[in-house]
Formats: C-alpha cells, structure tokens, sequence
C-alpha cells in the first residue's frame, strides 16, 4: 500500500531532511555506524528496498511515518480545498477494517469526523492479523466476531474524540472476502443497533442495490438486482421504524458519555512491531484484540484512545504495547490516577527504533520500578508457565525477563522465580504475551482494583451503554439471559436475548 | 500458459473489435460503468492485468475466450497445411489432464480425433484442482484414483463423438510429479484394459525406453535405459497377448455404443467460475469429479457432452454446473426427456458475464421454475444441513437461497425450512454443493427415477462396458466379487476380481 | 546466493569452455540431444533459468559447480594477497550452518583452518532441511537439536582434517530466527564445552556487547546494551575458570584423535539431489542427519570425511548417499577394511549426471553386486514395509528395487519379498530411506559388526571424546546417568549430568 516510486523516494529525501536537518543527525538516530551504512548527504538515502540482507529498521521505520505523513497532508490539501469551495459543510472520511498503514488521528486532524466500513463477517474471515483462531472464525462465520465491529467503532469514535459514522454496513455476503457466507437472519438489524450503541450518528449501508456486473456483482445489496427488497433491506427497514420509537429519540440526543476504561491504541507502535517482530507470529493488532476482547467480556466501556490523551478520567488504562513513549505521553500516565497496566514491549524502544540506553521500558523505568533485560519470543506451542494467585498459566508468543527495584511487588512469577507480573502501586507490568485465561483474569483483577463493577459475560454476548439505555447483543445460537437488574425496563427485546439478537434497557 | 505479450495484446483488441464491432456495445456487456472503466477505442483496451484492485471479470473472461480461440485457430492452420501437403491421413492431438485452458471442443473441430496422456500416478499425486482427498491420494498413489483416467477418456471421447487414441501411457514411475511412486505391479495392464474398455482405438506408451541422460531421465520406458524390458513393459506385452483373442477382436470392431447417461461439461464455465469463484476453494473441476465419481461408483457407462449437444437419446442427465447457456443449449435441455439435474450456478451468468436480470438461473427459470436469490461460500468446515428424504446431510462449500413456483416440489430443506432440491417433473434443481454422501444418494435416486439399473459398487471397483463386453477394474488391495450375473462368461478373470486387476465378460 | 548476472555467464562459458574443451563434448555430456538442445558453440550456452518447462539437470550441476569454483577462487586470490603481505600469520574462514551452495572442502585448501558460526537455536528453528520435526524443534526449543552443533563440528573440523574454531558461538537471543526463544540456563557453558571436546581451538562469542541500534539490536551479546554482564557473559566467564584447571590444560595439546567411524559427506552430491530431489521432499541434509544422529546416539565419535579420503583406519564407514564416485573414490571404498554401508542412490549418476549405462549404482556394481532397476518417491505418510531381523520397519520418502548377484546375502526384504537391503561381505547397501528407528538398528548392527563398542543413549544424551577425556552432554530437563565406567575419575560433574549440563571423565 506504501508507494516505492521515484517521485516517493523524492518526497521521502525531503521529509527526512526537513526531519534531522543534518546528514550526520540522521546516521546517528538510525544507528548507521552499523555495517558502515552511513550516508554522506540526504542524496544518497534510497527507499528500504531490495537490500544485500536486512533493512534497516529505523530507516523502514520513517519510511513508514514518511508514508502515513503523505496520506495525511494530502487529505488536507483536499480539505482546505473543499472547505474555501463549500464552506459550512462537514467533512468526513471513510476508513477501513483493521487497516494501520497509516496514522488515523494524524489525517482526522482535518476531519469533522471519522467514518468506516464495517463488514463484520469479511474481516471476520480474512483477516489473519487479528489472531482469531479458526474456531472463532467457524462459530463467528455468519454473524462476525463479537469484537470486531466494536473494536473499530471505539477506535473511529476515538479519532475526533466525539462523532463517527458508519458509511458502509454490510447488508448481506460480500464479494471480496476467502469466503463469502450470508449472514445469519438478524445480523443486519444486530449490527445497526451496535454501531448506534457504540455512537454512530448514522449508519449507512453499501449498496442501495446489488449491481448484475462488473467487479462487486456479487456483493449484495439492500435490493437484490432485480429491484427486490433483500434480507438486508428488511432488516434495515425493521430497524428503521425502532429508531423512531420515542426512548431512542431521546437517547440519541444524549453526548456520548466517556467510558471507564481507557486503551491506548497506536499506529506509530504498530509499525514498530511491523518493522522488527522478533518473533515471525508476533502481530500489534492481536496483542490489541487480546485485551480489548477480555474488557468487553467484563462488560465494560472502553474508550479507545491515543497516546499523550488526557487520562485524568479513567479509572483504568490499559496499554497492550507501547513501544515508544514521547514526554508528553509520560507526563500523561503520570498524571492518570487510574489503575494502569502496561504490556510487553512498553518503552523498549526511542522515538529512532534504538533500545534505550537505560534498557526497556525506557523512560517508564520509574514509574514501573524495573528493567527489562532479556526477551524471547516463542514458536506456537511453546510457552511459558507462570504462576498469579497460586494458579498457573501458560503463555504463548513473548516473554520477558525483568529486574525489579525493591519496592516493587511481585505479582506473579515464572517457574525459576523470576518475576513475570509485578506492580508499583496502581502501575503493573505484564511481561508475558497473556493467554486468554490470563487476560481475562489480569482484567478481571485490575477492574476489580479500580472499582469498576464488571461481570464476565457468556462468550458471544456483549453489552455497549449509550444515553442511558445499556444494550446487549448476543451472537450466538442460544438465547443468553440479559445482564441487567429485576427491574430493568426493557425498551428492545426481553430478559432473554434471543439468538442473533438484542435486549435494551433503561437503567 | 496464456500470453500477455504486446502481440497478444493487439490479437486481442482485434478479436474484441470482430466480437463487439463498437466500443459502446463492449462497454455495455463489460457493465464498464461500474467504476468509470468505459473506453473510448478499442485502442484504449488492456490486457487484464495489473489492475489497482482487481479486474473486471468480463474483461478476464473475454481474454480466456480469445486466447482459447488462438489456440483453436492455430491449430486449424496447422491442419491446414498438413491436410494440403499429406492428404488422406488422420490427425489428432495428444492433450493433457486436468487442463482447461482452452476450449478443447472448439479446437476438436479441425482434427480427426483426440488423443491425450494418461499419467494416473502424477495427477493423483500433483492436481489439486481434483479435489481429492489426502486420504484418497494415499490409497491411490500406486494405482491412480479409479476416476482419473476415465474422466478423460470419457472426456476426449467426446471431442469428436466417436474415436480416441491414448498417445502416452504411464508405464512406470514419471519424474514430474510432486513424489512419484511405483505403479503398483498389474497397473500398466489394467490402465490399458481400461483405455481400451472407454473406447480407446490405440493405447502408446511413453516411452520406448528411458533415456538415462536430460530432464527426463527419470521418467520409466517400456524398457530400462539398460535396454532391458522393464516392469511396464512386461505387462504391456502380456496385455498384448490378450488383445490378439478372438473375443476382444470381435469386441472392438463394434462401434461405441452411447451410454445411458450424460453429463454436461463446459470448458467456458470453468473460466467463469475461474474468474469469479467466490470462495476460495470454488473448482469446477472438483464439482465435476464429485458428480462423476458418484454416477461412476454406480456402475454406469457415461458420455460427456458439450452443451448444446443432442440429449434426447440419454435418460439421465447430470449438469455440475453450467453457468451460461446460449438459446441452442437451453433449446437442448428443452428438448432432452430424461431426468435432468442442474447443480449450484446453473444460468447464474449471462454471456457477457452479468448476473441475470431475471436473476438466476437466467433462462432456465421456466424450464425449473426457481429463482435463486442468493448464494454463500463456506469456510472448509462451515456446512449446510438439510434434510432429504428424513435424512441428514451437512453440506460443504456453496449453498443458495432459492425461491420456488408454486407447482415446483421440494425435495429438501435447509433448518429453516427453506427449500434446496427441487424438482419440476423430471428436472432437479440441487442448490448445494453436494457431500459425497448425498451426491451417491442423489445419483442414486435419479438413475432410479430415470430406470437405469445400478447397485453400487466398492469404491475401488469401478465397471465400463464396450462392444458387449462388461469390464471390471479392482484398484484396490483386496479382491472384489464382480458385479456380473452368476451365468457369465468371463473372457478376463472371473467371479473374484484380483487386486490391482480385472474381469470382463459376456452380457 | 548464486549470481545471474551478465558477469557470471561469461564466465560460466570460459568455465565450461575449459571442462569440456568442444562443444560436442558438452552437447554429449549433458544429453543435449534430447529436446534438441545442442549447442553450436560456448556463446550460445547462458544461465541456467528462465526455461519454457524444466532446465537440463546437467547445466544446472555444472552451472551449480561453477559457481562453487568461483567462490573458492577468489578465496584463493585474497588469500594469497594476505600471504604475500601479512607472511606468518593463519588464515581463517568463518563458515555458517546447513550451507551446501559451495563445496566447503575446495575452499580450504588455501586456509590454514575453518571456523564457523555456531547458532543451536536459530538453526534448530529455522532450517527447514534438517527435517527435524515439529516435536524435536519444541522439545530443544531453548537448547539446540543435540546434533546440530555437534555436525558441524565434526564437518568443518574435516576441512583441514586438523585445527577449526568456533568464531561465533551464540550468547543468548537471536535475531534473525523465525522464533527466538532465551537459551535454557547453562546451554551457553555447554556448547562451548561440546565444541571444545569436538575438538575446537578457540570459542570465540557473537558479539561482545548487545548493540542498542540498526539491524542486529535484538540479537544478544556477551554483555547487554547497558554494558552489564548478560546471563552468557557469566557462563561464558565460568567456563573459562575451567578452562584452566590442569586436566584440561593437559587434554588440550593432544592431538585430536581419529574416530572409528567415518561419515562420508559431499556437496557435489548435495547439488545433485537438489537438481533432481525426484521427490518434493527429498532432502540430502536429512538423510545425513537421519544416519549422524543414529550414529551419536550410540555414543561413537564420527569423523565426517569427503569422498576420496583414506578410510583405511575406520572400522565402519556410512555413506547415506554418494550420487557420483570418481574412480579414486571408487578405489578409496576397495581399500577400505571397515564395514561399509551404502545409502540410497549411490552410484546412481554419472559425472555429467547422467544414469550410468550399466545402471546404479554405477561403479559400485561389482564392490556391492547388485542393481538398482526402479527407484519411487513417496508422498508422506506413503511408505514402504520391509522386514528385517523378523522386525517390521515402514519406511518413508524413498524405495529402490535391488536385483542382486547369487552371493549377495538378503538382509531384509520387501512384502513382495524383493530385497531391501543386502549385503557383500563386510559392504551392505540400504535401498531405502531408513525410519529413524530403521537406522537407529541399523547402526547398531553395523558397529557391532565393526567390533565398536556402543550402546544406545537416551535421546537427550551425547557422548564425545577429546584427549582422554570422556564428554557427555545432557540436553534435556532431566538427570542423566553418565556412561561411564564405576570407577571413572570425574573431572566435570559426577555420575548424574544434570540437565543442560555435563559430565567428563578420565577413561
């Protein structure tokens, strides 16, 4: 998606000159001593391509920033075009499923809002960067991952911290993905409910009509191809007289209200990981998934938010990795009164993709009370035992070997003593790729800690508040008793939510 | 194997200008108002490739048209001149397995008859397209699968009607195949029994003797590259013998009676479903062998007609999949009086690659009485349950919605009720891909319906009948009994088929 | 690693203008006649690539050893320029792992000694052509294969038949593998022991310190980026106390004994199973590995010999494949006293790489008395049965058929009661792929023919022997009783090796 052509390898020249202003600058920030790959002048430095070897990391690295740096000015050069041409408007931009090639808060700075295309069942099936096990992927084959749609609706309402849209929801099979299965009857109606829940103002469905040629014939429709309502199209027309029911009219005027739970979500981390993986299964975004699919499961709001956001307010912040941490985003956690945890890999490296000369985590050492000294990363089926309230997990992918000042508790520990989970008052560090199990019982335990009230849902329910109406939707194929109080008054659906289907209550 | 030089690219605009005669008129059958893809000249038009996203598939499939056609005519210039310069001889060409690339039809009309290599061994072992299990490509690693070759004699029969010739027969272990193993002892004779038993004139062995120097030096011969005979050779020579009797020289001047079954295969429906297979693992080759090996597995002779073919001799047609049929070919199943069964996608296209505007199945609508609404790819692992006959059966791979006519019967339901074989009169609709298990059933069901007496047999053991001789090939390791009637007289074997060998008799 | 340049066809003709000194010697050598593929003279000969099928294997033999040569002359051309202005000093090559792409043993003969870069667990991860199974790449995950430093110990001390070093031996993580798991505590003390029983000079580590930046930050040193001991550092610190305790001060300045038994290896034989592997799976490098594990397993010392070296000291002498043998290999074999097993496809080229016109194994013929008259390849899990010792053994990859002289003795046959493997007095040859637990058996008879004395270690246990000091290795992650005698005098450890530890004794 990045483009290597010679106009790029131009633009990249200047964007790293205007960067590290001297040639000399730029070798020391990239390590270039090493392998004696210094430059002489900014002419020399070509695209990270076709190396004798390996690349570079810190030169990938800006190549990245460099690219997602273009995607952004030249949506504003659009913007500033559009905004002298049509004033008053607002100005949105629709932004893919589970897509980090470039910074999305970066270009929403000259947004009046995000949007995005949500199909729950392509990414649900094609995506392998999510980690989804195959499993997950059979039982989620027609109604999509609980977590996928919601993921990106906290992740695109983050972008301008207020509005966000659906400009494009799935109304039946696709065309594009490995496989294309039809959604299971009520998916449609179950998804527009979700976005709404999670804060899209509208949601909007691709396409009006299934087009009979050229590339997405087969991509449904709300009308088939010969002008007949389909499946998706009731579905939409269903939910279409619920919204006008007078407990949502009311509901929807509401701001959105901030979650409890803060995850930080980074891009510019994310193609840290891309650039050097260490480990050939290490992927940023199940790490991601990882935790937020343990928070949802405990029934919480989470607030998706970048790196440097002001903290103040959450009563738990979660940090799956952080690689490299600015000033400002230090300051930020050291403000935040919440209970945080930081992941592997937080602080291990400088804004040029060196390891910090005081050794990860870099500048969170004093806030974290440790030092990391050593990392592994595990071929599948290759874990690491530790032991967390005298019972033991396994985990896969990642492990670190950590040094912990003294006043540093120890939470839980590898088989040959070493600590793997410590804290230092509210702030813990979690040095393991956490299995699921231990996800679920590290939040469970951090949720607990900051007092925010959490029950672990049944695996396919999950639950979204909005303007006071808690809404919980289950994607499996049994009825799910609703998580909410006796005397709950239900504005959708009953006590039982039924298959495939919500419940919604004003509480 | 097609050519995307400059060359070809000017051949190609050519055919598209003879086809379209203007440019509006492909722009109107290309659908190239989807994604502002209208040209303004034939000059303006590509090869497909290359494509910022994907390409459209009319445009795909015109160029698999045109460069089958180039094949097909160059031949035709090829015969041409042979005809000229050596009159009074017949010629043929050896084609391959599995090899769809053109229209082996079309090119058939400028030959006298087809021939083609028969390498049991290497397309078990290498063609994933078969679909074969790794279980299946285990147990016949050392015979080749029981339908391999007959698919294609049967196949190649049919170029011309009457005549065809294998032109190379494995005689021993080949050297391209992804592991190419021994043909277990007795295979080079009972491959060329079988040959003989589908009608073929000559069964050649490739080769004489095996080179022992260049790319193929590991490729058996009749005789080893010492000069002496080798395993192929020896049965090759014994096969010989058995040709020279009084009853096979009686049996062969007898021409090759029609069989009482077709099945309809197409070479321009494998592009479509080529070019847009909507799930990943979608081969119409697959699809036809499923449809095959159930018909084989029953004991009946087969023919395999190209649409549009006469029908009305044949009392039970089967039609894997026919995607577009042209007026003439709907004409043909109009006419046919057997019991016709359509698979999954039949008439789901029009010429030009659209999707009906009536929708699905395009033309054969009336004749079915059906619309197929929708459709959905699987995930392997991901069925569809319906029941037939209070049976039940999970189906892999594909499955439609279908909307029927009141008089139209319903043979078999999804869970929800709706409706996925049906049939009006003689004519089926089966909206699965069929499991193996409901494909024997439903085989067996219509041979029933259609009077064509079958039991079926072992599933090593399969029976071809020529010049009033029935055959009965064992490919397994144990013997079989041999489905003759007790009064036989037995001219090969007798009652006990041996393994890896064959009875034939007098019927 | 080979060059497709302009360059190197040029030269590549002035290499094969050399070899074959006309053309029509070259024609013939390669069997350009089949295909028509004469050349009329050298300028016509290019690379051997971009062919419409498959390239002549004979071209690419030689273009494979062309590019070998070129490697050993410019070796050859910096080596005398070092000679001629730094005299006196030695020269050294640092060789890597599981690398066949030039003949290592043509390189050294302008070096004074190999050395090599020793990486137990990047190797055990990552190399594919081990054959290792997913099971064994678990369990020595964080130790190594035990045969995998081990080999190339006793290859690249081969090379000079005298001194090598270890010049990179790894300190911790790597970075370069697909996983890169923390060596278990104790692995680097143990393998720098393991390579100095192999008869090593000097262990030298990769890398002095963790470089904080560029390409190789991940990969560990000595000591960590922040310039403190790293876990290697103190074991690497502990050995060298050891180092200069008086035994081994004493052991150190014998010479390094020969072996009783030689393992015959060869890269020209290596590039002609990878021409034509025959088999997708076919892998020279396992096959050794499949024969040197049997061997260590029962504790002898192995000296890894190219064909042609004098093998009259060795009591037993296993060639897991030789493909082509020159007549002074040829003789090497006949002056040979020991037992002499031969593995498949022996024998079973020319030179040119062509099949011998008397058939495999070629020049062996007469030393072993039989033919080989069919080869096959088996998919896996298609194997072969054969009988031996009234012991079942299934086989995989690999099947000969053996027709053999009347005094050839039948060791073990086939179901078919064709002979598997045989023998002519004290020289049997295999014509199959063994089992591990085939060879395993095999070895032991072998040695036990040999009057070698041997008994069967535990799996996780190796055995070397160094200037009257007797080694043993334990990989695994439980105690080991040491073989050694009751009254051993320790000098490392005790009778119980711990795990990832050693034991060594006087004996």
């Amino acid at each position: 998606m990045r483009s290597y052509s010679t106009a790029a390898a131009e633009a990249f020249r200047t964007w790293l000159s205007a960067r590290y202003t001297t040639i000399d600058k730029l070798n020391e920030a990239w390590g270039n001593r090493f392998w004696s790959m210094e430059y002489r002048s900014f002419d020399e430095v070509d695209l990270p391509m076709a190396a004798v070897t390996e690349l570079n990391p810190s030169h990938v690295l800006d190549f990245y920033r460099f690219s997602s740096d273009q995607v952004a000015s030249y949506n504003e050069l659009q913007v500033e075009i559009i905004r002298k041409h049509s004033p008053g408007r607002f100005i949105t931009h629709n932004f893919m499923g589970a897509f980090l090639d470039f910074d999305h808060f970066k270009l929403s700075r000259s947004i009046d809002f995000a949007s995005w295309d949500s199909y729950p069942l392509g990414f649900t099936d094609s995506i392998a960067a999510t980690g989804f096990t195959e499993a997950e992927r059979l039982r989620y084959a027609k109604t999509g991952h609980p977590d996928i749609s919601a993921f990106h609706h906290d992740l695109y309402r983050a972008m301008t911290a207020k509005r966000f849209w659906v400009m494009e929801q799935q109304p039946g099979p696709v065309n594009w993905a490995q496989w294309n299965p039809s959604p299971a009857p009520g998916m449609v109606r179950l998804w527009t409910w979700e976005a709404l829940a999670h804060g899209a103002e509208v949601v909007s469905f691709f396409r009006w009509r299934q087009a009979p040629f050229a590339q997405e014939q087969m991509h449904a429709g709300l009308n088939r191809p010969d002008n007949v309502l389909d499946v998706g199209g009731l579905e939409a027309g269903e939910t279409a007289k619920e919204l006008a029911s007078s407990w949502w009219q009311g509901a929807e005027k509401l701001p959105h209200e901030r979650a409890p739970v803060a995850l930080v979500f980074n891009y510019d981390g994310a193609w840290m990981h891309e650039v050097q993986p260490q480990g050939r299964s290490f992927s940023y975004l199940e790490l991601v998934f990882t935790w937020y699919t343990s928070l949802r499961r405990h029934g919480v709001d989470v607030d998706i938010v970048p790196p440097g956001a002001d903290l103040t307010s959450y009563k738990a912040i979660f940090v799956p990795s952080l690689p490299h941490l600015s000033e400002a985003t230090l300051a930020s956690f050291e403000k935040a009164a919440g209970v945080t945890v930081f992941g592997i890999r937080s602080g291990a490296k400088t804004e040029s993709f060196q390891i910090p000369r005081n050794m990860p985590p870099g500048p969170l050492q004093k806030l974290l009370g440790l030092k990391v000294t050593r990392v592994e990363s595990l071929r599948p089926k290759l874990q690491r035992a530790l032991t967390w309230r005298n019972k033991s997990y396994a985990c896969p992918q990642w492990a670190e070997t950590l040094e912990v000042d003294d006043n540093v508790e120890v939470l839980a520990s590898f088989a040959d003593q070493t600590p793997a989970i410590v804290r230092q008052g509210k702030r813990h560090y979690v040095g393991v790729w956490p299995s699921r199990e231990l996800c679920l019982d590290l939040v469970s335990a951090a949720l607990s800690q900051a007092c925010i009230e959490a029950t672990l849902l049944h695996e396919d329910v999950r639950i979204k508040r909005r303007g006071g109406i808690t809404f919980a939707f289950n994607f499996g194929i049994e009825s799910q008793r609703a998580p909410a109080s006796s005397d709950a008054a239900y504005v959708l659906g009953g006590q039982f939510i039924a298959p495939r289907n919500l419940s919604a209550w004003k509480c």
